[in-house]
């Protein structure tokens, strides 16, 4: 796969303004260092948008769903249908994301990369290669094809929704996506089933060890053709992964070729992170995290990522919806750094030297 | 003491509204639980404002400033004239909480409740009992009659800013105030200063030390004292709190007591809290937490009140910036209790049960 589009080079996040932006936050009236980690995004906001007045107002937020063959293993809460249902909820403005986009003022464009639906839902546009993946615990879950088309349906998601935003935020629906993440994140870390593999929507022990049985199930059955591949990362995102997960880490690496930056949502999207950063190491320097969701396995997703998430509130949910609660921090930064005063400029005394 | 305003009983939050918004949240288009602390909050201010359509809309920040004989001790980093200096830089709308209010629309009221000015600072009412403590390493920081005109500082500023308010966000600034909520905070909880006392604006380990030492000989002089009077907290406040503490232990028991929800935001207004509800215990129902500071006493502070903050991002400022900052996951957590689409209205099936 040497010359695929996703391993071509991402743009690079700006040193001379990171540099300006460290410096003018040390001269804002406030203790040096005393808003925290809300002068580090401010920093790295100004930095990948090589500016000197980061912001945060023109965020869409793309939503890919798509359906899992693996759900006839019996390893979610909910019935196959439901991502259809959502979908449509999502386009009706019912569902968490599009409540949250609304109060933000974020576009939100949903896009079925490989649902079971026959026809297109209303309000989402469709571009898939198929109508969701094989079961992943007794096949590979995409052909090449199929991974190919889910990749390039990250990237022209971005293409159309992206010209112009200040940083992307991705989410995504598909019942039955937390075992491929699971799965995903083993692959690709070298982590066993068990600790990774969680309650997703809401499985109940007995259910998440039958859960935890089909991921490993499925490891037992990739792991050596992954291992072997030129490209480990693509691989287990073909034989493990699902087309919204593919979808998203197209869209990651487009986002970090044209130099925007991305909010992560929770831990599909951190799972999707992981193959993206797989395909290509540089997109890592476009990801900021939202949330350490609830999911068991998110926190040593993130621990892979060398990623601290902004919010830690127990969600897990999904589409988006952490990155979407995580945005107007992101937004508070960029005001405070870009509106506070300087000690110069209100004549306030700074700290005794030592 | 007894008889006094402070003492009398606080509103109660609604236990019918609190279930019906705990059943709502189970009724909306999400596996139940899935928006983790988010639906906590929604159903914490459903009760407390006795409503189904809980709100954070109207929201004005409260921030009281006063001044502090103990820095004559060289317990800050900053020399007292920058109480002063930051009062008028919030008034002129270059600091942090000024930036934020902007931002988030939020009326900012600045009292000043004892800082050292001599005359009024433009933008700021002045309702203080005098200029600044006394030195609560050597004396009591204020007499009796002082104190009661702060705390009744606390409870005019509610009367005046908080009609019709959806809940108050309480802020503070006053050099060497890290000081005595340390000691405040030692003197109610019964702990060490050791662990206690931090780096406020940014001591190093050296200067953390002598102030620890300062707070350690005020808990020596001031503890039997304390301990043998007939309200504790009260006579703690007294002798090694401080003006703009007072004010906002005072504005907390009239928020309570009037049935205004109030955000918390960090080590000073955390110490305030634990003073309030030493004075009231019926306090603590009125309070949500906003964030978790890096000041090293924040965590057993915030340990003795049971609280949780909202956010943990290595936020040191006060002023309120941790509240305005954590004040978006309220609107949004609003929001999505009140707009999210039940299962059945959006016809989306709900988990198999097991």
């Amino acid at each position: 796969m040497d010359g695929s589009w996703w391993g071509k080079s991402c743009a690079l996040p700006s040193q001379e303004h990171r540099e300006r932006a460290t410096a003018r936050q040390q001269q804002l009236t406030k203790p040096a260092g005393a808003l925290g980690r809300i002068e580090r995004l401010a920093v790295d906001l100004a930095a990948m948008q090589a500016t000197d007045r980061p912001r945060a107002v023109r965020a869409p937020v793309l939503l890919f769903a798509a359906d899992h063959g693996v759900v006839a293993q019996g390893v979610s809460a909910y019935p196959a249908d439901v991502t259809v249902q959502m979908l449509a909820n999502f386009a009706a403005g019912g569902a968490a994301i599009a409540v949250l986009a609304r109060e933000l003022g974020l576009p939100l464009h949903l896009r079925d990369v490989g649902t079971l639906a026959e026809s297109t839902v209303a309000g989402a546009t469709t571009d898939k290669p198929c109508r969701g993946t094989r079961d992943l615990s007794l096949h590979a879950a995409m052909s090449g094809s199929e991974l190919a088309h889910a990749l390039a349906a990250g990237r022209r998601a971005v293409e159309e929704a992206c010209g112009g935003a200040d940083l992307v935020l991705l989410g995504e629906m598909g019942i039955g996506n937390t075992t491929a993440a699971s799965a995903l994140a083993c692959a690709i870390g070298g982590l066993p089933a068990q600790g990774l593999v969680g309650a997703g929507t809401g499985l109940d022990a007995g259910r998440i060890a039958h859960k935890c049985g089909v991921v490993e199930r499925a490891l037992a059955l990739h792991r050596a053709p992954i291992s072997a591949a030129a490209c480990p990362a693509l691989e287990a995102l073909r034989r493990v992964g699902g087309l919204e997960i593919a979808a998203l880490a197209g869209a990651m690496i487009a986002s970090a070729q044209c130099g925007v930056p991305v909010l992560v949502d929770g831990f599909i999207v951190s799972a999707a992170a992981l193959a993206a950063v797989g395909l290509n190491p540089a997109v890592r320097d476009w990801l900021l995290f939202s949330h350490g969701s609830a999911e068991q396995g998110h926190a040593r997703l993130l621990a892979l990522l060398e990623a601290t998430p902004l919010l830690q509130l127990d969600l897990r949910l999904g589409e988006g919806s952490g990155a979407a609660l995580a945005l107007p921090l992101l937004r508070l930064a960029c005001a405070l750094h870009n509106d506070m005063a300087t000690f110069a400029d209100a004549a306030v005394a700074g700290a005794a030297s030592a």
